[in-house]
């Protein structure tokens, strides 16, 4: 099996990052800055810098309600190694549970035009991704935050105006509000990341909660948690 | 990266797995029966199979409390295509859902003799896999099935012997019955199977079991599963 | 969080699974039997019994080149309990590997007419799935043997049909031919099977093979696998 | 099923994780910092900010000879999405892999003395854990340069001692370097972090690094890796 990479290599007794020496990443950089570099290609700004940890604090920790944290404790509980434990938490995010930034910002990307998306999306009843909330009908305010910080900084761009174009063009038909999977997917498309992993940066937020809440598990519980019987109801 | 193996070849445009041909295979055995051979290297007796069928149908379907089950379920129901939902139905397995069978049996194929495996147990204050259950203080009735199955299917060989000489060296310190992971450990192991993969049994069971399920959950319910605010207290 | 489940519950001692004994199936029926019934909620003819048997074995092993295969004995390597394992094994399948059975299946269960599904694959320039084969153009034998023994079997149904039409719909504008995803699918769908689990079959066939090849790399070799540099290009 | 914790609770209209605001700490801190709070419950000082930021860098790309790093690749390449690609990328890494820095920093927080350590794992036979590598024999000097930081920054306390004292009490036997898995997980036993979860820091890391090659694989391969025919040897 043949594997043909440009991310990463040796030379001179160093390992370069595209292009860039570890040891001098670890001497001079942040763990935020050395993401940005691996997932875009280069160093981000200051401003990029101080976006992009907003954006990975963001989805650090929304509590243990969410199924990436309870199903992390559960796999953990019923005595697991930590990776395993922390891809248990992975495989129960998904299409519905943080997939939406990643369909958002591969709209933001392509060719299509914001009125174009809308229209399609519409006529095939598909729900757009990056609108629409349970509580949040007429703005988001999480999501207003994000892209007021992207705005200031000087980091909203082109796919920031895909973003709010795409808005105002729902707004004739259906008036859902953008929300943050949506803000994120702009900023993130913003500052150049790849449709294909721009959702890694919640997960890569995500993994953090699920540790803390692993730990909990594990030191104040005991083993192997299942469902009381007051949780079931049997239809047959 | 250089492989070796000898489970399987494609021979004059036939694939063959331990020497005998897959189209025959299919033609003229039953899944278990080639189950069997894939995991012991040869093809089962007629008495050997319908142990075999009985010991992977112990473990098909418990109920939706256990956590295989519901985790396999949110997976399903955020948003994730099956081999992903069934990826965190088996993450919810683990050292104390399932993996007692492989503890038990790793002894049970060990040099050690059952007297010092009981002692040392005991000196160690590890509890020793295979045996006691929160309901059957005195036997446990589904292990006794199965053995007794087996001591009638003429399967009991060395390794029941053994493990009923660690109940007995057991019963002098504490009166723990045998349980139904004791069993299959005992049973599988006369069968031939390495303790290495005799939990498959029961992870083979129980992928049947989260099909089900999930196919149930994306039939009957709505999408994301959450925690209800009733079922969490905050202690901070 | 409120669980709502139909396939199984405890009655007067006994494990009922959609209203059988789970004791009376470990005595009376086979795996794949008890499989069926599972997920189709009926046990299987005599017929229906052998068509399943030759389904799941025809996935149980292809070689160690697949990458479901290589990938669950790379995480044994580097350590990790069974479970894990065959996690790691079923999240290298997916769409290009085992996945056209269920996009198939989905095409046969919906009310599309074969015809429209094909005009707008085409139009779509969507990959037909169960349609395609790198080495049988004309025709894929795999598959031929399986349709043939439903036909003999008494199986072949509307499903099988409707992936014929869909073939003769095809040839018109591109010769390829079905191969055995397609017909995995037809026939599954005329067994009764959910177009949500019917990669299942697939799943649960090659969680087998995936457990005989771990069992091979923990007897046999060293851990902790790595890429040879000789499988390396470095492009920067 | 009941859950309590005490990480993180909505108040006010805020999201407070160990009694901080989640939107001051995206207004005011960073990743890392964040990372840290919920880790270990405090905010780090400046010193143990620039510390944990080195050790997230160190882990963050090695090269895809890594089994985490091709078999996230794997898994993107058969058509999977990137939760459940990551999810794969964990299961490649485990005891092997990543796993000694957990281990020994169990060894480390436990009463045991570094003498007793030693001496036990010297009598079982037992690989201690953070030590020894196949190249750097007499001192691994990525180890030393993570201690000479630690040291610097007046954050080497009694678990960085301990290791000294493990690896002084190993010489008169056995002449292992502290490795770097070591080094780590005595800062990280320093800086108040759990054994139970150390081994995070590696695995938060190492997420990133997957990234850039799934974002990598996708971009520039086609789908579906196999193993070469040159890469296998049947042995039957």
């Amino acid at each position: 099996m043949k594997w043909t990479t440009a991310i990463s290599t040796d030379e001179g007794g160093e390992h370069l990052i595209w292009g860039e020496k570890l040891s001098a990443l670890m001497q001079e950089k942040t763990f935020t800055e050395s993401t940005f570099l691996l997932l875009t290609k280069r160093l981000p700004t200051q401003k990029e810098l101080k976006m992009f940890d907003m954006l990975l604090i963001s989805s650090i920790e929304h509590g243990i309600a969410a199924p990436s944290i309870f199903s992390a404790r559960v796999s953990a509980s019923v005595g697991n190694p930590l990776n395993a434990t922390l891809a248990a938490g992975l495989l129960a995010t998904g299409q519905w549970h943080g997939g939406a930034v990643e369909k958002c910002a591969y709209y933001l990307q392509s060719d299509t035009t914001a009125e174009d998306i809308v229209t399609r999306a519409l006529a095939q009843k598909e729900r757009l991704p990056g609108f629409g909330h349970k509580v949040y009908k007429d703005k988001d305010p999480r999501a207003e935050e994000l892209l007021e910080a992207a705005t200031k900084l000087g980091i909203a761009g082109t796919h920031t105006q895909k973003v709010r174009a795409m808005t105002e063009a729902l707004q004739a038909h259906k008036p859902l509000a953008l929300n943050i999977d949506g803000a994120m997917a702009a900023i993130l498309s913003d500052m150049g990341f790849s449709w294909r992993i721009v959702n890694g940066c919640f997960l890569l937020g995500r993994l953090v909660g699920m540790m803390a809440h692993i730990d909990e598990e594990l030191t104040n519980e005991k083993p192997y948690r299942r469902l009381d019987d007051t949780d079931i109801t049997y239809t047959r």
